[in-house]
């Protein structure tokens, strides 16, 4: 058969109908107590969904709810809703559940009194740090650093990206000053009413399709939907084109390869031309390793190792936004650990699965003064204890070895769908379980997340008409089983 | 005696030396288990948080760092760090400790089975929060609300406000738009790529002296210090001053009249030159009831609500940044609340005490669309629930007559050591204990701070020359003996 030839993995695979793609494993599941598989009793959303929609949508603006969940029993890969549905989550909460619901690991963390009263007690940790605190920031945080030897802790994705574009413009202008150059008195006054010198025309270049927040700093290199930007007032920055890759990848080499080309010099162009007319100059590179929200789009190792190639040769910083991609769901800690970079990126930011925002940085990109990234609270201790009980059932678990197990299952599940409908589905994608596939347009991509959801699996959405797989790093190949049943069954309705 | 004349609560006060200035009352703590008084040990820093600080800014740029704390240790108002040195804190972790440390109802929110998960499990509570999600919305945040229908939930006071000018943008283009008219296609393919019409020329007006976080848009309204803004691009916005007034109030009655008078008027005229130049429109006011960072710069109701006439008058939004403000701390829920207002503003933002960070809103700062205001996790349930049990303990124990009583005797006795020493002090000021006070100069103020910290009382600085007090709300008269009694003692030392 065709999809014989794609991958070791499918050995042993049979096909019987539609019914079941891949053969099937002996379900144990790593978190105990899981449902043995979807089970809807409802519409969804069902009548309490939709009794408390109303109720929420009384006191703020709720349009983008699907569902209300009941926390209390969703379980591992399981969530459960107030209807008691019951669905396989493969969207986790926008990728933010690393380990699955109540992971008996997570739910014992605050059983140790310290942890609750760092819980409870949350410092101000740029000023009164626990006694802890540099002992974890090391244990757990730098521990698990793609390379850089520094840390900072936020809260969330676009407080993370934030704080480190201002690193960003903090080290570049560093570098026009010179080592140990103070500021001079113009900048500290003119900065104060937003002008220059002091407040500098400076840019970050981002790409098209790319999302990194939605505060106004991270808004302005935001570019994958209108509605996350009308309206917003922005910056004059410049934004290259992502690579848009032929798929498969294997059999369009040549195509992806002059893609690569084509975009690295769009983004060498815009910086010497932001250097030199009105334009603001470029003091740094934002990029994801995938460009998720903007339709889980990929780049090569090689135009990766072209963009740092280019921001060395102009001294511009290069941040990789792992905030969606890290911790573990590519088969990596980190994405971009799959590129092979001459050195590790400037910065590198996270949040979602990590539980705590933050950034590991190089030395470069450390402020020589304090209070320059700087806010009250500067994480939050309580989120760093359930990480470090995360990052050690990974660990233990191997779940990496799990997620390339997993995902090779699931990538060439989906490949093989897309082989049978090419009408319907395409560009089948990804690394680990962090996996894409294309419907042919948008209303299709809707209808069949719709219709998998009706079934019992959540799934994402990205994009014009991409579909995004984030199962937590928990999800197993019997878990996948039922995921390419339930999408083979609606791709034969939808057809 | 001349203070008798300032205020009643003066009665039965007693001055012997330089010691006692107010009668003691029974030392009966509203958090079991504190210590009678400070004790200091050692140096400040001491030998262990030295140590300490020698790891942590090897992990990042630590300079802001004051102290290592030990939270299991820590009761009460007493901080207590890790030489064992023993504190009154009255700056309380930048002003976001709400009732003091290791509350026994703070240690036991998470005993709660359900409350536990929501803390583990944390949701995309736009997309698929919990069961009681709404219910808690309400009848926590809602409760307390400022006469504000609407709420939304954040995670720190920086993408609080960051979120709310989002909405200020969003209402104000609404309303030019018209009811019901929706995105041009220009606006949505010209918002992609950072150009007006769809990412407009707007702006939003500051004031001199303001502090409203360090993202790159709070930053464009924030002007309290170089060393936050200097290096960071920033937006042409208008920057009005906030008035500057003499003291005492009641001796200045004139003089801070014609000062409010002098700031509207710049208000009003910024306003419509911003709309009729090449400069950017204003789309909204962001000011502090009183600013916090920037000196504990006080307005007056009379300004206030010149303020939202001459918002209302222009179209434009009125956010109040109660971050540090809020939570009972002046006396009242809310410091604006002391000003009278006609009606609520449009938007009042928080974090800090709220220990969750959000934002009120009216009806007409509701976006039409969702995801306009979104984020992954939007807010943090488990916060929440600390925060519900903050309210009731606040309730129970009428925490806000505490604050009444404490700030009154503090006041009164910060204002009698101003009165006896008005070459070192000056401008005593604030509602509640929400308190500050002016040194000659910068450097005295910082020898009173840090001589303050080594007699075992950490207070705050702010602006150039204040010293700011932000003791929790469970802050006793017996612990403004203790505070005030340092104080005398180190104005002693220092005249």
């Amino acid at each position: 058969m065709w999809f014989c030839k794609l991958n070791g993995a499918l050995k042993g695979a049979s096909k019987t109908g539609t019914k079941t793609i891949l053969a099937r494993r002996p379900i144990t599941s790593l978190v105990p107590g899981e449902p043995n598989e979807p089970k809807i009793l409802t519409d969804v959303p069902g009548p309490v969904s939709k009794a408390l929609f109303e109720k929420l949508n009384s006191i703020n603006q709720s349009g983008s709810v699907q569902l209300f969940a009941n926390y209390d029993k969703s379980i591992g890969n399981y969530l459960i809703d107030v209807d008691n549905n019951v669905f396989l989550d493969a969207f986790t909460q926008i990728s933010s559940v690393p380990i699955g619901y109540n992971h008996p690991d997570l739910l014992t963390v605050f059983q140790d009194d310290h942890k609750l009263r760092a819980l409870i007690n949350r410092p101000a940790t740029g000023v009164f740090p626990g006694h802890d605190w540099p002992e974890k920031l090391r244990s757990i945080l730098l521990n698990v650093s793609p390379g850089l030897p520094q840390v900072m802790t936020m809260m969330c994705g676009s407080c993370s990206n934030e704080n480190a574009y201002k690193a960003l413009f903090f080290s570049y202008r560093n570098r026009q000053r010179g080592e140990n150059v103070d500021f001079t008195e113009l900048e500290s006054s003119s900065c104060m009413i937003n002008r220059p010198p002091g407040a500098p025309q400076l840019s970050l270049l981002s790409f098209h399709g790319a999302f990194h927040g939605r505060t106004m700093a991270t808004l302005a290199t935001t570019h994958s939907k209108p509605i996350h930007k009308l309206d917003v007032p922005s910056f004059n920055w410049p934004i290259a084109h992502f690579p848009r890759y032929k798929y498969p990848l294997e059999d369009n080499t040549r195509e992806n390869h002059a893609e690569d080309d084509k975009c690295l010099e769009e983004v060498e162009d815009l910086i010497v031309q932001y250097g030199k007319n009105e334009n603001p100059s470029v003091a740094g590179i934002v990029v994801e390793p995938i460009q998720s929200e903007g339709g889980d789009n990929e780049a090569s190792p090689r135009f990766f190792q072209g963009i740092q190639q280019i921001a060395k040769r102009h001294g511009v910083g290069l941040l990789i936004d792992e905030v969606q991609t890290g911790v573990g769901a590519t088969g990596k800690m980190w994405c971009h650990e799959h590129f092979n970079l001459e050195s590790p990126p400037d910065i590198v930011t996270f949040s979602k699965k990590m539980l705590t925002g933050g950034f590991f940085h190089s030395l470069d990109m450390r402020p020589k003064q304090p209070y320059r990234i700087f806010n009250t609270w500067l994480g939050d201790p309580g989120k760093l204890y359930l990480l470090e009980a995360v990052l050690n059932v990974i660990k233990q678990q191997n779940l990496l070895d799990q997620v390339l197990r997993t995902g090779s299952k699931l990538k060439l599940g989906i490949a093989t769908i897309e082989k049978e409908h090419p009408d319907l589905l395409n560009s089948t994608r990804g690394r680990g379980t962090f996996l894409a596939v294309n419907a042919a347009d948008t209303e299709l991509r809707d209808k069949i997340v719709a219709k998998l959801k009706l079934k019992g699996v959540i799934v994402g959405s990205c994009g014009d008409h991409s579909i995004r797989l984030r199962p937590s790093l928990t999800f197993q190949e019997h878990h996948a089983d039922i995921l390419l049943d339930k999408l083979q069954q609606t791709i034969n309705e939808v057809k």
